[in-house]
């Protein structure tokens, strides 16, 4: 992997930040963000800005140019990737890391005295805009919001945003009709006495209106947004995709229905006016709903005094409380998941003595056994297939110029997923297709102890994930070992893999309680630079406990998992288990031999 | 205990609301803290305002007197004492309970359009009024300062403030001298580019300066402020403790020493004009320091633009590693103290089977042993002498009306500790001086199971406290039981037994990271409303941890138990417990009885 050569290109960028005809006044500063309009984790090609600018396209970065220089924040999930993309024009800020400056504080110590800095309003969320716009200020610079995207101005070849045919979901799947969502949100938001809710992330809309699209790569969703009334419903979409009849019918757009379910369809570009003309028309006490995650440019349409901000919206929260219908789903998905994935690894075992398979023909051979399942839609992130040194590079996805061969020598980690229209899966295997180490089974044991310490778990209704986050680390720390990433993130049905606003993790304090239903993974992991790399994931369903004093009718949770995955037991040390541990790997690949053995018997696959 | 009569007082409360005598407006609501001018937890007599007014005396709790309703806020561990101290006027509001309005939510659901909502400007923390000044302003009230503290205007008899002798603390006891101290201050002033600190906590003041005090029952602090400049240390501070001559010569009154150790003292009233008038004189870009829990008032006295403010300040985060004297010196004082204890229970053993031992009594016992130790000053917190069903009152203080007697038949549960001139302890045992049943040694054996998680947790450098208090927890959450407080917290030296910035918590987020030196208990427990309370509390120290990995030279820790005193082995059900936790109690109690044994022989208290 050669890093992108940028010097050019921040030449241009540089030019447009002094140019009248992009800046009312030049900006010193620019903040290139990783989301796009929606705050998308997973973005369109259209909007890999940071990327296009810097080179680095991992999931997660921030850019800010400067007159003089070019930084670049990050997480431990990427100080490798990052550091290999960029060329010496960009400084890796390695967030995490004590010594790192926040970008408010770089840009503090690095500008000259009452600087501009610059930034998209649709791609800084409000909150963040909040945050960084006080500390610039007080200390005398002022960040200010520059309409047209300046990347884009230098971006000539930049792709067109896409606009891809949409989905229906039956309540086959959904469980739910988007009416009774709808009715649902609004009973929410009357007892919040707002009269407005503005649906801005992605798989909101589409969880909201039971609608799938593929506008961005392994996420099914679709550009949009909605602005909800109490007798309105707005969504504000491009392209054709209106016209499809299935989607008309799904949708009831050419029904007589009652006035407060008609879905009035307008053009994506024309939400910040109308939501300006929502804004004008607002009398006081008269509230709108928006994430406090909501673009700036979004949020400031409405006036201040009529805001209602929350870190969580009420369709995210009801979003990830699973119901029977979509659990039945995620398990339908899991199963079929699992059978290609046993497919997988029976070809991995005749395969790899061979000294055939790369890291790239193992995942695309993942894909194709996947693509063979019932309902398969597409991959639910790009494949970590990675072995040896490229385990230990935390979201590595293999690409030509680092692509190894699989042997019997090395630890081989396979994170992996897809969307079928059932559900969406999220799995890790680590394996060894020779004898591995002791050091290698010790580390491997350790972090299956916090793997089955998590999902063993049984707590009180109520608490958070980030509670259980040591668990997972408890057998680590015993031996001086750790991983410098979160135990777990919400799944979505059919949806993103990463939701919010669960998760187990020691940075998300923000999480909501946990609740039957919900869908997490747990993965713990161990990484060691240079040589290997650990994970095991499962996706559980939070599941009712039963104990033996019930919390004085508090009710208890623990996990189950969807995921049936085998563990490969060559490399557990089984002396560094409890008998507790064991009973629980039996028992798991009990379950896994006759869930999945059952299936691959039904779908004729005997020789997995 | 009876609930305390409000009637009358409330009447009087809500007529100086509306008194131009002491209100520029009439005020609809007002807001009686806890606190002191200081935020101190332990308060003196005169600052116990919120206990005059409802009667509830537990040391943590909000009340708000509205002209209809009046409402207490307080936690888990004062609901059954709140409920029976207070009459009929009051409502109690379960904080941390789902359905509990907060104080701004409940303010906004009861007053009239319009409002003021009055506080003492001294007493409320500069950051809780920001958060309920912001809540109120955006359902249109107002947050407004009354000068005159309301409470005080009713309270005929109110005590006088105390301004008691000071006792200086030589080095053998602080390791470090207060210049040194003032050098170090200075030192993290610069690094922040602050010209001004000003020490508001009573503990701060004292750790500083190296003096201690008696103003304030259990807690050895004074009444004063400081405010220190890069080359000026002012103190603010009453009465004739100055003229005591060991003060003048600790701190050096009277010798010619460079300016900028010269200590100038000052009224403790006038802070408030000093501040404004170092507020007036400020040049842009210069910056005071301060606590964002420091008061409202205060914190108004310095423009917002010179402000710099920060959850922790430099003084509590060097008061919370201790330094080899301190250790050595609490080390000292647990011993001492575990020496007494031993005293009380082969005491108790003797004395409570004839049934003459009231809780009182055995509180007064334990008090009699420990003031025979060498440096003893006065207990560090009302002891919590309790037994049956008094055990689950959290933070129970024996008083005649409820006081049990100790028998045979019961649990007992003793919380306890003692400032020594050498450092501070604070030991929880639970006993039984009969038989105990199944279920009781069942939970005791999930609390002890939980305490050793913690006690011999390991963990890398740079992990926060939070992180560890599920460990606590797991056992007992295994079989449907937990509690409702925290695990642990910061234990100061010779100082408050509650000191930050470091603890083990479910809610403490905001909690600095564990570094070697810093003290914290550690305390799970169980209670059964109406019938027991069980809870294990050492004194743990921070130490570097051994592991065979090592963090990769991040380095790991561990605790060391400070507290030395012996569990009662028949609350246990051995059953339960791992290998792993047999060796850890009996490692402990072979300590216990190798330096306690050879303390007690040296001290020629054969008997117990």
């Amino acid at each position: 992997m050669s890093p992108k050569i940028t010097t050019e290109l921040l030449k241009q960028l540089r030019q447009v930040m002094k140019s009248p005809k992009y800046v009312q006044e030049p900006v010193q500063a620019y903040i290139v963000p990783s989301g796009d309009a929606h705050q998308s984790e997973y973005i369109a090609p259209c909007d890999c800005r940071r990327a296009f600018i810097s080179g680095f396209d991992g999931s997660a970065g921030t850019a800010i140019v400067t007159e003089q220089h070019a930084a670049m924040w990050t997480d431990g999930r990427y100080f490798l990737q990052a550091a290999h993309q960029m060329d010496n024009n960009w400084t890796l800020m390695k967030m995490g890391l004590k010594d790192t400056p926040t970008q408010e504080d770089w840009l503090v110590s690095v500008l000259p005295e009452g600087s501009k800095v610059g930034v998209d309003p649709f791609i800084i969320p409000a909150d963040q805009w909040k945050r960084m716009s006080k500390a610039l200020r007080s200390a005398g610079h002022d960040l200010v919001p520059v309409k047209e995207n300046l990347i884009d101005t230098i971006w000539t070849d930049c792709p067109q945003r896409p606009c891809k045919p949409l989905i229906t979901l039956d309540l086959s799947y959904t469980g739910v009709s988007w009416r009774d969502k709808i009715v649902a949100l609004r009973s929410k938001m009357a007892e919040r006495k707002v009269l407005w809710f503005v649906v801005t992330a992605l798989d909101e809309v589409a969880w909201l209106f039971n609608l799938r699209g593929s506008d961005v790569e392994y996420n099914p969703v679709f550009f949009a947004y909605a602005v909800i009334g109490m007798n309105t419903i707005r969504l504000f979409i491009d392209g054709d995709r209106m016209m499809d009849p299935a989607v008309r019918e799904h949708l009831q757009l050419d029904s007589t229905l009652e006035p407060e379910f008609k879905i009035q369809v307008m053009p994506y570009g024309s939400i910040l006016s109308e939501l300006q003309a929502v804004g004008a028309s607002l009398s006081p006490k008269e509230k709108v709903w928006l994430s406090d995650k909501a673009s700036y440019a979004l949020t400031e349409a409405i006036p201040k005094a009529y805001r209602y901000l929350t870190p969580y919206t009420p369709i995210c929260i009801a979003k990830a409380v699973k119901n029977a219908s979509e659990t039945e789903g995620m398990r339908r998905a899991h199963i079929k998941d699992a059978v290609a994935l046993c497919e997988l690894f029976n070809w991995l075992e005749k395969e790899v003595p061979k000294g055939t398979v790369t890291e790239i023909i193992a995942a695309d051979k993942a894909e194709e056994f996947r693509s063979q399942q019932k309902d398969f839609v597409e991959l639910s992130f790009a494949t970590i297939s990675s072995t040896g040194p490229n385990g230990a590079i935390i979201h590595y996805k293999p690409v030509p110029e680092t692509n190894r061969t699989l042997s019997v020598n090395e630890i081989y980690l396979l994170d992996s997923g897809a969307q079928y229209k059932d559900g969406t899966t999220d799995v890790t295997r680590t394996m060894h297709f020779g004898t591995p180490s002791a050091y290698e089974k010790e580390c491997f044991t350790y972090v299956l102890k916090g793997h089955i310490a998590v999902s063993a778990a049984i707590f009180p209704n109520g608490t958070k994930g980030h509670l259980l986050d040591s668990f997972a680390r408890s057998a680590l720390w015993d031996c001086g070992l750790d991983y410098l990433h979160g135990t777990g993130h919400g799944v979505g049905s059919f949806l993103n893999v990463h939701e919010g606003p669960c998760g187990i993790s020691y940075k998300t304090f923000a999480d909501e309680p946990l609740e039957a239903g919900m869908i997490v993974s747990d993965e713990p992991g161990y990484y060691e630079d240079g040589s290997f790399g650990i994970r095991i994931e499962n996706v559980v369903l939070v599941i009712p406990a039963e104990t033996k004093y019930n919390f004085k009718n508090r009710g208890s949770l623990t996990f189950e998992p969807l995921t049936l995955v085998p563990i490969q037991t060559k490399m557990i040390d089984v002396n560094l288990l409890t008998q507790k541990e064991c009973n629980w790997v039996n028992d798991y690949h009990q379950k896994c031999r006759e869930v999945i053995g059952a299936e691959l018997e039904r779908q004729g696959r005997h020789d997995a």
